[in-house]
């Protein structure tokens, strides 16, 4: 019976139950390509309910599952840039490009300030116009939730069910300069600075330890400023590159010229990173890298857990609360508070 | 005997034997503003040996101490702004202001991107050539190892050693747009802003959970911009911070126009911070708020604390080793992985 009803009708019927109960179903509908389905299981991996929990680990083997039949191999990019770089329109120009090219196109925002900050990057899809209209692109805002490490955790996950739903090409943009930047760096495969020309020694300076994480930088906006000053800013790229460390990668930094509002070298941008991920998948280092990224996702996810169980043991939650109130009343300093309940795991873990 | 020998004398031949052994001693020495006893007890403080660490703690107890049998408040105060922005002129410029006041003045640095990134802020003092020549002004670049967890750790503890050191005016810079400020935010009694005027319509709105955090936002380098769009920029602030909500600290965060280059409006500036601070001492937020900074700081150093324990089970680091070829080997998710460990974490623990 099932089988004369088509996905998107079975995909309808159950979402506007509010169901999507069997992640059989809802995989299936997923890597048939179901746009309500991949907004579902994404859902399903943001939410902190218990089921859903329980239900994302189900999707989540079947996502690993699905990746070990298939050959494909996925392009996992991170783009950053200081706001005013012209990111949005970048992205927006450079992902019609990707559509045109015959990929599928996911963009996912990472931004740790989102909790406070309602409404900055990708909160606000109308500033990408051209894709917001693709069939084949899919954009997500930041996760709103929690910290730094349970963003990092959700777009991990988020990645790998749109890979699932055949994704091939995923940009993980990420803002300004920070801790942000490192953790986008440990999702993905490549990483692109976007930059401009003349912004001046201090920013250069700054941007120091982010320019060492990037395989691509692209100076935007060369539509706007004189070309002299551009190819001063090329050669002065050029040679900062000059001086940092080969890339573990086999790999060097590359710099190109770009201009997101007349499209100006995109395609030569897309050329050198698909020439990147050929290096890197021939050298072993695209299959290196992320299992090296699986290992730190195991450590932060596990450290969680860890404390979360901690929490809930209710000999030291007491201990905890009483704590708290000498530290309020001056009565015990900060540090010695910790080792004391420290003392007290060691002593009960050695009783029993 | 030893009542002959002046503090300096004794710092200096204890320093050359390489001791500072008793904390007794260094903590005198520390009160009674020897330079060197502050910067060994930082070392003592930023190291990670298992002595140092024991010290430090005879360290901080004895600073806690301290700041019980005085009346005295310091102003710890967070300063940030997008490089380019202008902070080093500023808080050069600013400090030999509150130098003239009276103040003795520390400057910190958090960069959370240092380790990787040598050489950013405040590594190179010589931006702030009018403090460095000061006697009572305290520089400290951003300690260099670890997470933002352990170098924010660092940097109260640093904080309260230089009080103790009767610094009264303590600055924190950071830089950027991210997860830094947020922390620095948790550190300090103020957080103030330091723009650009017409720096944007995308800079304005990625600030804003930024912006929601400042009790004082300086518009810089108005030297070099002209009086129409600096004035048009206060108005844009000033309409900006109208919509945001009523602040908790029974204040509202003010706009000042300054030039870290020539000297205008700081004394202004000045102005608007001791009346900032005599506002929340009087309402009673300033005790309120370093209460609630210490419970943030027990949480976090007891979660470190836990995790550092829990890996030292020897049961359950084999089991974690084990778990880690698996994955390496795709035959278990990280997901799963995770579960395990956790679900052997309890089994012991009622087995017991």
């Amino acid at each position: 019976m099932a089988k004369n009803i088509n996905p998107h009708q079975i995909a309808n019927r159950i979402a506007s139950r509010n169901k999507f109960d069997d992640v059989d179903i809802l995989f299936q509908l997923l890597i048939d390509g179901n746009p309500l389905a991949l907004s579902k299981a994404i859902t399903i991996i943001e939410s902190q309910k218990n089921d859903d929990q329980i239900k994302a680990l189900g999707i989540i083997e079947r996502c690993i599952q699905h990746q070990k039949e298939t050959t494909k191999k996925s392009m996992r990019i991170g783009i950053t840039g200081i706001p005013g770089v012209g990111k949005s329109t970048f992205i927006d120009s450079f992902g019609m490009l990707c559509v045109e090219k015959g990929h599928k196109l996911a963009i996912l925002a990472v931004d740790p300030s989102s909790e406070s900050a309602k409404g900055s990057i990708l909160g606000d899809k109308t500033r990408m116009e051209k894709l917001t209209q693709q069939k084949h692109v899919f954009i997500r805002p930041s996760p709103s939730s929690g910290n730094l490490g349970g963003v990092a955790r959700k777009t991990r996950e988020t990645m790998m069910v749109c890979e699932a739903a055949g994704f091939d090409f995923i940009v993980v943009e990420t803002v300004g300069v920070g801790q942000s930047e490192t953790m986008v760096h440990q999702l993905v495969d490549m990483f692109i600075l976007l930059m401009i020309s003349g912004a001046g020694d201090e920013l250069q300076g700054i941007k120091r330890g982010i320019m060492e994480m990037a395989d691509l930088i692209l100076i935007n906006k060369v539509d706007s400023e004189n070309q002299k000053k551009i190819n001063q800013s090329k050669t002065d790229m050029l040679r900062a590159l000059h001086y940092m460390n080969l890339n573990e990668k086999g790999w060097n930094c590359q710099v190109e010229t770009v201009s997101g509002l007349t499209g100006l070298n995109l395609n030569e941008a897309y050329e050198k990173m698909t020439h990147y991920f050929k290096v890197i998948i021939e050298n072993g280092f695209y299959d290196i890298n992320r299992k090296h990224q699986q290992l730190q996702w195991f450590e932060q996810e596990l450290r969680d857990e860890v404390w979360n169980n901690f929490l809930h043991q209710s000999q030291i939650s007491n201990q905890i609360k009483e704590l708290k109130n000498k530290i309020n009343n001056n009565q015990i300093s900060v540090k010695m508070a910790v080792k004391k309940v420290v003392d007290q795991t060691i002593k009960n873990a050695t009783k029993k």
